[in-house]
């Protein structure tokens, strides 16, 4: 008989790491992003670490799930998604907010459930010494491609001081960003964040990345911004200029009005966020591609359901970043590297961390020529640092922030401000 | 770093276990079921089983492809599927016979892959100590419950002695078979393979059954031998009395016609045999339930994925069998364990074989209930029996049979046969 390893203990750190003043569709990033360490203790000895949100009422469920975890084996990842849903009862995700589509009931178990799945998988690896890539199928490649995740941004938030980056409102500084991110990481592909400025200006910020970078992929993200028609005419424009067009408008209804009439494929992670979304939007031919996300798609394993829905639909397959931290970024590098069909380079947001910033150990999670290696060890192939934890922390129970607000943020500058969907 | 396991041999063994005359659609079964038994031996000691068609061409692919898996690391699950892949080329899957539907080049690969995949499994779990279902999520029951798979069936084969079970061909006689497969396997569940008498004589079989076993779930199964008009005539009469009705008619557009008009849902392992063939099949509404098959889904963990998708698309799910040896048993019996939605019991052609012919010995597989109890053991939990393995290859070779030919045999005793699709 196999050995049973039990949880013995879960403990759920909420942290906070600073972040620019990144602008999108619904305002401006506050001066913390949020997230939460999950941290999984076994009767065997090693114990496994997972990321995820950090709402208030995320961070409600993790505590609610964690207490009825206790006891549960690590390898019954099964067992654990089924208590996951039964200690949430009929919880509906009311902790949708102005970048995520309507998050269902079933949504709701899948982001609770992830971080727990991802924790487990790194005690199992590390039971096993194996890499979480293994336990995963194996890795198809030693290196995972993402790219520069360009965003519209002011020199510095509100009163505080400007950070490294600068000021980026204009084709001319976008550009420059691209730049600097490119010399730095050696990223292959650019992601401009949109939904900002009217449509035209980011049409012209496109046109130029094209021209400074003849080469690189481009992928526009208006963040549903735009109604079917202003996405039908700047999708017309960029012929030719962009890999994919990503949430160019809001919903499967419209978004299917605009993959009939575009010449490039339709990317999302807004209109389909979950299992629950997929028939409907595969029905109405409303994407050719599906980002990717384990901390909302239920982790790795159900990720690998999405790869292969993808797979047998036709739908192209990429990956969503949120901000995040070198957990995540360790579990995004291992599901990418065992997912074949992942042929785009993925998101992250990576780049706007302050590198001083992280819960884990630094070295292992390099980026070169725009990839970051797959870790070989078992596990996440990540280490806690837990003074680095302690640290965040204290900066999370300080900087006062308990949810993701960018549009309230925004109001607090310029109370005016409306987030419109679509504004354009 | 992790140790890596590779693969340093593999043996594939052809071989014929006795079958009973069993009736069907395009035929009768022949005196010898064949099966090919795959070992994958490694350079880290533990060694792998699993089990496959053995039809010459199929052989001839896993020669070609044992060839190209030597020294690939078990692990390496996607690698091995993509050097599976490789190997067989354009290799398109003419191996299909009248009960199986199209299989497309990609289900070809699937097909050859399975038994090196469940190999593979076998070698991870030994080496981890944990049982397959583990890698597949945990097992979420501790024993898996199967149908009585009730045939039609001669007495004897011409010329041989007859079998224990002897004669079905009426409703009373095949009520009996039900009583005795019933009373020693304690099956919860009754299917009878039809599409070989006329269909009203097919329902007044049904309907004996359902007075005989009045809370047993009952299936009806013609293999496509009825046309659409004939399957919602039936279908309407059976309202009330059949679980499912299983691939009536042939292809996705007739079953969407049939499905649409018959009261209970419709199941297939014919016009659905591959993913490439579920979105046609989704979007004509064709089936209502899916029976899985991990020997020509892409062994487990791509079964998975298939149980992913009818989630995800409201489909059923349930599992589908041909004659097998108890290296299949053992891996259907771990997948449907670990899949949480697979809610049918699932088909098994178990009871037609002799309890003296097997590859594996005995003892673990046992039937309590209409269940098997999933192995706790590390891998599959079952182990070969190479003096077993021996008999039963010499029977191969001695018996003469190379292809499976159900409506080649029957034309042997019949000649005016004719193996129509639809018949009625």
């Amino acid at each position: 008989m196999s050995h049973t390893v039990r949880i013995t203990g879960i403990t759920v750190t909420p942290v906070a790491f600073r972040d620019p003043a990144l602008l999108n569709a619904v305002g401006v990033h506050e001066p913390y992003a949020l997230r939460a360490i999950v941290e999984v203790t076994t009767d065997a000895g090693p114990t496994g670490v997972g990321e995820t949100y950090a709402d208030e009422e995320h961070l409600a469920r993790l505590a609610t799930v964690s207490h009825a975890l206790i006891g549960q084996d690590v390898f019954a990842l099964n067992a654990i998604l089924a208590r996951t849903r039964a200690a949430l009862g009929g919880s509906t995700g009311d902790d949708s907010h102005g970048l995520t589509g309507k998050i269902t009931t079933g949504g709701t178990v899948d982001r609770v459930y992830s971080p727990f799945e991802v924790a487990c998988l790194d005690i199992q690896g590390k039971i096993l010494g194996r890499p979480v890539s293994d336990l995963l199928g194996g890795a198809v490649r030693d290196e995972v491609p993402f790219s520069a995740y360009l965003f519209y941004k002011w020199a510095a938030h509100p009163g505080h001081q400007p950070d490294s980056w600068g000021e980026a409102l204009c084709p001319e500084q976008i550009v420059a960003q691209a730049r600097t991110m490119v010399d730095r990481y050696g990223f292959t592909a650019l992601k401009l964040k949109g939904g900002v400025f009217p449509p035209d200006q980011e049409a012209d910020a496109i046109r130029a990345l094209r021209t400074a970078f003849p080469h690189l992929p481009l992928r526009l993200d208006p963040n549903a911004a735009w109604t079917p028609e202003t996405a039908v005419r700047i999708g017309a424009e960029l012929d030719g200029v962009l890999e994919y067009l990503e949430d160019p408008t809001p919903g499967i209804a419209g978004m299917a009005v605009v993959a009939g009439e575009v010449p490039m494929p339709l990317a999302t992670n807004m209109c389909v966020v979950g299992f629950d979304d997929v028939e409907d939007a595969l029905r109405a031919g409303a994407v050719g591609i599906i980002l990717s996300d384990h901390h909302y798609w239920g982790g790795l394993h159900r990720s690998k359901i999405l790869s292969g829905i993808c797979d047998t639909f036709g739908l192209g397959l990429s990956m969503h970043s949120n901000s995040h931290l070198g957990v995540s970024l360790a579990a995004m590098v291992h599901l990418a590297a065992a997912t074949p069909n992942l042929t785009y380079a993925c998101d992250t947001h990576w780049p706007w961390k302050d590198e001083s910033e992280d819960v884990v150990r630094p070295g292992v999670l390099a980026f070169r020529n725009g990839s970051v290696a797959v870790p070989s060890t078992p596990g996440l192939g990540v280490e806690l640092d837990h003074d680095a934890l302690a640290r965040l922390h204290e900066q999370y129970l300080a900087c006062g922030l308990r949810n993701r607000d960018d549009t309230g943020y925004m109001r607090s500058i310029d109370p005016a401000y409306q987030a419109l969907k679509p504004r354009w």
